[in-house]
């Protein structure tokens, strides 16, 4: 039941491309990569599917995002197809620069993927209210039409205006700033990361009643001192009438009380979904536990119902 | 975790006396215990006192009545000292008769137990409105006054009369028909009696802050699909603040939802006392249990976590 | 909805007799009656018939004991019949007198109510070991026994022994030292006592689904705040399958979180009686009410809805 | 309390543009707007600045997909600001066809909104394997680039092929079909809808503790029979730690127990926001609702506690 320390780092991971995304940014915070070990990917589910199919060891995607709310296909693909498990995750501030060619005097066509034209429009407005908006197929595209001499300016992350040799001309151009996004790591499963004490557990359930099963869902965790960082609830895109809870929780299934509540989920969900246990990477504490829900709580109780089961006690 | 079958009835058991008391009748009702095997006790103590050095095999006592309710001595007694645990129980009607010695004729002074004088007004008052009304020390204690003639008639258990050799003169006495008297033979702990797939357990909980913990501790039945069939809850007699919980539930210890229920109540409560697992005796039917809280649904739940903690399964 | 204050004093209350008994001490208690002011009922049932037929103003009976638990005459007597609501009540420590007549030797003949005998029963074989153990009808009709010269001495509480000119040869009899029993004063509905800030209330509620009906009935308290200070919980006597919850809880009916708990309350339950709002005499302080559940909340949320309903806010 | 019929349909009601959005068409599904009735905004928080500054009577926009959830822009653009309130829903099957320029051959060039281009990339491969795929900055504005000649192809709704004299030269383009957008019309507070027995309610919860909070407010919907449709829970983007819940309900602020939820969910939340009562319109039944939280019952309980607060009953 202990989990085995985790493995050597994949050495091959698809995050979400092309090449200077803020994906990639995200995966560089985490070391850098050897020499070919990062493969852009053209899609969230490309990304899962080379991972599921073994081309790569792992695909590195957002999750969510403190502005938009959960990110949709990364939520569904986990959920449907072959079974994948997060094993890192990381959290990156997302903001634009300005990208321009060296030497790049006014700025008459700026660029971008059309999310991040919607989240910098007043930067825009203010400071280059005479350009012309052109839609780029994504922030990194954007950078590589300027580098190219098709624009003169590009709406991306810094990486993105690294990659393709461009000068930053101006940073911090959100409209909103602070906007976190969190990426996860997923694998196909094998050892699970170690506890570590500051754990996260990701589950998905499917059940078909959903106002009182989200009661009784939030009950077993609520019960067992487990405390909630993630709830993502809809329908589901394939079966009417059946809903789909995503959540994120406190703990490591290696824990006895997220064991324990995870047998109740199984018990009371159409199906259950496990995730992945890994360290948090926010820098949040992680709420006390308390000492009923402690894994020696659920040890003194085992050893006291064996007793009763084998009458040697009352 | 299979309990074995029960061993041999015990040879020697202590009822609450006198001879010829409702207990003894409950407890004749469960097969004629062989010569010298059933022992009166003065009290409830001292009948489980007797059980708990050893004494006697086990003691008979009143558990419940459907009238008054809890017997308060069985609980309290049973919630302090030495373990005992429940291995039978029986349910009596509870009804009275006038005992007199044959060929009498005018009942001038009648005697009973207060308990039953108060129960039997009525019929008095109709049937012997010019009576003398005497208290005796039991209604089995009035049986023995009158063959001692000192009285004319006991208003007593049937088995009461018959012990004393007196004419049943009149039955059904009792001013509210239908009182039902449940009790119960309890044992030092041993071999548990089998689950019969009709079972009943007892439990005693102490906990600290009353009505959070009561909700608690019924949401843990709830969610495992476990019907109560009596509940009795007051504050402790010795620790001040401290609430006891004395409840009975559907279902055996060895059944995976009742044990699993236990093992919460152990996490949550200061202390839990196991007071048996026995067949019902009721007659009643046990309420359904939900497929999701099947035995082999916990053995499903426990083989899917086991797998997710060795990272072989998503 | 300000409950008006309540009016005079009951000029005439029957406590549960004879003279002498706990109960009259405990009336007494709470300011000397007014000469014939106290009237002896037989029994609790014909108390609480006096206060419903008009007889009387209130009826005096015990409502709980700290070892025995709840009162089954009283707890049923008030949860049948024609309304009697609870207007006051007292709690009074239960202790035992040894009353002799003055000049008394030797105790060789005592006598008692055979639940106060079992109750000094250790104190008996103590201190009395010779003397012949007689039954008496109550423990004030040992007293008078005694003082009629029939018996040595009798076991009664202190107040006994001085309505019949009895000396009192020792105290402290009880076994178990410490017991309180808790009365209550119930009259027809009328004005109901004014709200203190330390009130309890008191409600019997039938439902049909035990587990449930318990559960859900304690989430309408939990989720406002409302603590329970007594749960009473067993079959009804006359209805199968019916269950009973007598409870007292913290508060007034007049408090907006009482009032709105048994609005759900009226709703959950097939039946649902009140049975009074009155100071509580216990001395202990009344838990915190959240702000939450202030009746300023309560008036914040009904201006807020009625501006919801009228269209004039969002 | 019972809500007034709503007023004249708003004269001018300001979409989420350009002109042949899927948004446009939900619109024309309510009704052909007056000629100038309907005009397309920028954005969604453009379409509610508009109306909140009255500039329009009403905006309609996008509230959650089936398959993407819920509509951030739409969700926070609510929860913040001045009041918003839903008068209607309108629910559109979104699916793309392929606009071409009458008498064209080969399509060389096609163009469409990135989250378009995403949601088709499969029939792209397998229909037009060798065409050039461009981004454009609305799935409209590619319609237009086509008529304009500057392209072949556009993948737009139906509707904008039409605005911009496209033939439809392929249809039911989606990856997966069978996509529902929820679009919804809020305006000023003023005149609530009449309820008409299938209403959906619409209020977002501030709270500072999510994992306890949600099961509080979830019980205070399932205590009283309420159905939720739509739940989205996700971190506020401007206060740290603090949760928001935007919840869907059956039932209108006008039934006896949605006002009665909404009562309990302001007292305890930080903040609730009443965002609307009106007609559903998906077409699916209402979930029956039970004896004991209609209005009737609310009405009973409601004169039972006013009887006994007057003391006249018990």
């Amino acid at each position: 039941m202990p989990a085995q320390p985790t493995g050597p780092t994949p050495t091959r991971i698809a995050f979400l491309g092309p090449e200077g995304t803020f994906t990639e940014a995200a995966l560089h915070s985490l070391g850098t990569p050897s020499e070919g070990g990062s493969v852009p990917a053209a899609s969230v589910p490309a990304a899962l599917a080379m991972a599921r199919s073994g081309e790569v060891d792992a695909a590195f995607v957002p999750l969510e995002n403190s502005v938009e709310g959960s990110v949709s296909p990364t939520v569904d693909g986990l959920a449907a197809g072959a079974p994948l498990v997060i094993t890192r995750e990381a959290f990156l501030e997302v903001d634009f620069v300005l990208g321009v060619r060296p030497g790049t005097g006014a700025v008459r066509r700026v660029a971008s993927h059309p999310h991040a034209l919607a989240q910098t429009r007043g930067w825009v407005a203010a400071h280059l209210p005479d350009a012309e908006v052109v839609p780029a197929a994504s922030t990194a595209d954007a950078a590589r039409l300027v580098a190219a001499g098709e624009l003169d300016g590009a709406i991306c992350p810094e990486l993105a205006a690294h990659r393709y040799g461009l000068e930053v001309a101006a940073t911090r151009l959100a409209d909103t700033p602070g906007a976190v996004t969190r990426f996860v790591q997923v694998e196909r499963p094998g050892q699970l990361p170690a506890p570590t004490g500051a754990d996260r557990t990701t589950v998905t359930c499917l059940v078909a009643d959903r106002t009182g099963a989200l009661l009784d869902l939030l009950t077993e965790f609520a019960s067992r001192g487990i405390s909630l960082t993630r709830l993502d609830s809809r329908p589901t895109r394939e079966r009417l009438g059946v809903y789909s809870f995503s959540v994120d929780v406190e703990g490591h299934v290696a824990d006895a009380r997220v064991g324990d509540a995870l047998l109740a989920l199984h018990r009371l969900c159409d199906e259950v979904r496990f995730q992945g246990s890994y360290p948090r990477a926010d820098g949040r504490s992680t709420a006390p536990v308390p000492h009923r829900v402690h894994d020696a709580a659920f040890r003194d109780a085992a050893t006291w119902l064996d007793g009763l089961r084998r009458g040697t006690a009352g």
